[in-house]
């Protein structure tokens, strides 16, 4: 595994830049069989994108997805899918101080570490719009997914402050913001509101549940199923912490009250709670997976910072220009995304664990 | 890369049963000219070593290592590193209900699931002794950076509700759990007490700090440093949280309170604060590393839990023998010697990230 | 890494069918700071164009690349490289027996037997098409590898039973067969001209020459440099053998010539001869590397052949259309992309092969 | 996938000097529920192993594999196969010139470039002894093999001058070279006498036909299943050329000969004639799959070579000691090791090419 591609088995290999002349990916491993559209792909980049509320940038970037390979009379034929998507404005301007200073709580400092230079046009490579290869890929993903009877419920679950207290999984695609409580997506909005008064941004948290996961993916040792969602979350840029199941409040709790007592339901082993988060020991337990992440707040604010230019020379920055005040909607669909791609990994990578499963495919 | 390997470049493969005849790592792309010895490794491994404390497993295991390649005169060659500790103790016992029932919070349910049948010998390949190879092969990891000035600081920030509240680098060591406050140190052993009475257990946070990172190492996507030191903590049996800087705390932050101001000191550019952990945009920024991994309470207790045998019928199950009520002080270096092995990967990966890297080794 | 990427540091992801919309190839891991421009992936491209001879085939295809990431102001930026050739005709049209029989020689066969059913236009992804993305991932390697002072000589060594007698190196690229003998080249378009009258096709040998690679690249296990390009050459459709240095002549030879003996020279040591092709162990060891590949005749032949349906019915198939008599000429850039990628990829896994390396970078 | 790994689902890493403690394996990926015996490892290795003729060296090494990890109650868990060989002897002897100059045609020279000294004990690394991993690696792959009725047979096919005239495979066990026909065996036996009297060694061909794979295996771009063995053939020392199905002879056959005709048996197509070796496009066809490898002769010879020390002053060599006059026999096991596992790893990576298979294992 290495630097733009993720995944083993299924493979999503990301390009392009913020203000280039396209961004894409390249989606290789998808087995064939699979129908595929344009529009399968579509519905998961019109969710992260932005101009969908006054708190998600107001620019109709449009970004339109096209197929450019590995799909052959409306199904896929297993080999690589190219999917590209043309920037429709790439008017050359000014980029002003941001060509030649480090913005607080972006990557322009430590590209040029890393590079010598940097494409600075839109933070370049390190834009949020890398993320649409992302969820490309992570749309054929779930297509795959949603064959197996695996689904994905992913939802803002705070902004700032504002936590939702109830969960109406209706009432997610019903606000802007993706909360499963329409009270608590009124108070974020006006804290959002309070955000915007004060040239500020918002952080927040997305939670993800998966249902319907066979028992039995993951690897027992490094690429445990938690470990590759940990990686996967962590990934998405201005993600600062990634928890399993009950998380950060494993620390302070007992044994006796965290393990998750099974019992027999059906003919079916299963959990009388779900502490573990469907993970135990690196491998999916059968019941549901629950991930969340914590979202920094947008580094993009308007207020003056102090900063320094390539030279050292000390600046105050200003950013001005189309910035959502909180980044957490649109990354719902990317966390998504990024969960779908782990599973579906996961899920090929488990084909081999057994003789018997090998002999029931070629012996059969 | 994949299973049971961790790392692109530097790379190490880890094997072994808990009760099996041994336990071992192969480190592959370790460069050559180190100086090695068997006591380099030893002084980690006797870090994790149970037997230290009362809070410890009392049996003397030993865990001597063995280097039995890769090493000629006391120096890397750069051939595979082959590291092998032996089981003292295999004689066969009767594992009782534990062979045929599951453990609640253990990996028993989900190994059936997925291979059709464990090694249910002390928890098999899932057992904490399976770290021995990640420590070892940490050790080396260690040495590498150590030559190139990094350095690490790791120790326990919590156990159960006992925070530390003081930071004394030299009391680390000082205390059984590992912890930079003497006096929190004194109220955990208390607390760990209570839990031994209560035929119960704890959880607790770990913190690494990492210094001397030169800045631009890790990749912009998906292997974001923070993003494979996410995936090699949560691979950490027992983990479900990880925290890159301020971690959760950023989702109820402020843009202006989360940024890290750049500024210039001595020539060379800096951060005024450190809420990023020393990370932005996926790549080490100069400033030091931080991150926490939160540890859940042992699921061995031997107070009687609800389960079921292998066929679904209902048992109730007490788990005897020799059982850490924490496991946090033992997985302090376990947390150090992964967070070393990805330190040493993306340091080996950014070699070639400039041409005039390139240049520089094959030019001169 | 595996499927459709080739590299594990420098890495070229390939896609796209002969028929379909675009073919193109994603480059990761190439370092930042090299001049690139559309014009040098051109000039590799248009070595492999159809066009232009009458052995090759007649159509205009054209095959303008386009960068679409990880340039910025003519330079790279380490961000991955995407780089597109968009089909110019797309018609849809009647590919009659093709579409459900099986062309003897060609994948048709396998690629049903693996996935179910398949792109059947144009030869889909099996298409010597595909080669594009591999050129053009090349064309990069090589840009880079010229800037180390490494250089690639390739040519046409046989085509059927003539083989090149003399080594003129200017007259290579004088003749459209690629060949260093212009006699030998006149023969074999004799013997081609015989190949189209009796409606058949002929194969070839190709040679490559790699000077001033360093010594020491390739690992000594799987990895062996000769190991990489073995796999590099024989994934090159219609290779069916590939020979380094002697190549199959030593089956038959002895040790004592077979050996290359040593001497020191300028105060550099040399070999007297080269009779292992410039690598030993399965590292270079300074002197040129030298590599063979048996390419088969185009089995795309206008002479009836018996064959199948997809249903098993018998037919007799006559393949029509544009179809070149060789595809050695061709092949020929194709066989140098695909060694400039694997030297590549051995000059950057190499850089970490020493601590005084690693220090001269890091610590310098 | 790198160093000294090969495979990505079925991985197999090897490690260990000629004169280091021990040498082994770990194989990763081995599904769970396979019966395995070191007796079943044992059979492999000692079909490599030296002195059971004059013509391969003396010293009863005797190489018994113990496995450490992995196998519970007789059966693979899933869990990585740690395999070791411990040497018998060690002793540390007088190495001589050995230690200070570079043996023609041997890794000497170029491993002090790669890592700037090495290990000289017997060759170390380089050692024909490291195939000891590969070939127990092998054993596994080819019982996995075996219960998928896919079988192997490999063989001598010649022997310096000397070629096989007759197949009989029931001699191929008959004869120490592992020669299908006797008469050549006897012939070969009488030149390499005269090799050993002329202080000389030879080369030659070793041949395996693979029976059983089914359609399909491979992968059709870069890890094509001729493009995978093709590595794996030239990553075995001393191996200078690979051939597939006619190999070299199809550069100078035509279309009309070289294509194999698909007509239909017993309800299955096959083909009519097998010049393709079993794979087209780099997949398999299901017919039986040939290769060959070209092997060099020993480079160890007893008569005086021209080398040089480390420091380039010129020097005479002679190398006296156990040295085979011929290294083929004992590498066809190890050719056989190295085919069987790429069939292996093609054979799991395949499993999700299809969503019906997918769909077959998950939802059935």
């Amino acid at each position: 595994m290495s630097q733009s591609t993720f995944g083993n088995k299924f493979k999503v290999t990301t390009w392009g830049e913020s203000h280039g002349k396209a961004l894409g990916a390249v989606v290789d491993g998808c087995p064939a069989g699979l129908s595929l559209q344009e529009t399968d792909i579509q519905k998961f980049l019109d969710r992260r994108k932005p101009g969908q509320s006054k708190f998600t940038t107001a620019r109709k970037e449009g970004d339109q997805v096209e197929i450019l390979s590995g799909v052959f009379e409306g199904k896929t034929t297993g080999s690589p899918i190219s999917l590209v998507v043309y920037n429709k404005d790439q008017r050359s301007r000014d980029y002003g101080n941001i060509a030649y200073s480090y913005r607080p709580g972006h990557a322009d400092y430590t590209f040029d570490q890393k590079y010598g230079f940097r494409d600075y046009r839109g933070g370049g490579r390190s834009s949020g719009r890398e993320t649409i290869g992302r969820v490309a890929g992570g749309a054929i993903a779930s297509k795959i997914l949603s064959e197996l009877n695996i689904s994905f419920t992913t939802y803002t679950k705070s902004i700032g402050p504002i936590n939702c207290e109830e969960f109406d999984i209706n009432e997610i695609s019903n606000n802007k913001l993706y909360m499963p409580d329409a009270a608590a997506a009124e108070k974020a909005s006006a804290y959002l509101e309070e955000c915007i008064q004060n040239q500020d941004s918002a952080g927040g948290v997305i939670e993800c549940r998966i249902t319907g996961v066979p028992a039995g993916l993951g690897d027992p040792v490094f690429d445990k199923l938690d470990a590759k969602l940990a990686q996967a979350m962590m990934s998405i840029g201005a993600v600062k912490a990634v928890e399993i199941g009950d998380g950060i409040q494993v620390s302070a709790s007992n044994g006796s009250s965290n393990n998750d007592a099974f019992y027999q339901k059906n003919g079916k082993i299963v959990k009388s709670t779900n502490h573990s988060g469907g993970i135990l020991g690196g491998m999916s337990d059968g019941s549901e997976i629950i991930l969340r992440v914590h979202v920094k707040p947008t580094p993009s604010i308007s207020q003056p910072q102090n900063t320094v230019t390539h030279d050292g020379e000390p600046l105050s920055l200003e950013i001005h220009g189309r910035h959502d005040p909180v980044i957490v909607p649109r990354a719902v669909v990317v966390v998504e995304s990024m969960a779908a791609l782990v599973i579906t990994d996961a899920l090929f990578a488990n084909m081999s664990a057994q003789m018997d499963h090998i002999k029931k495919l070629y012996l059969d």
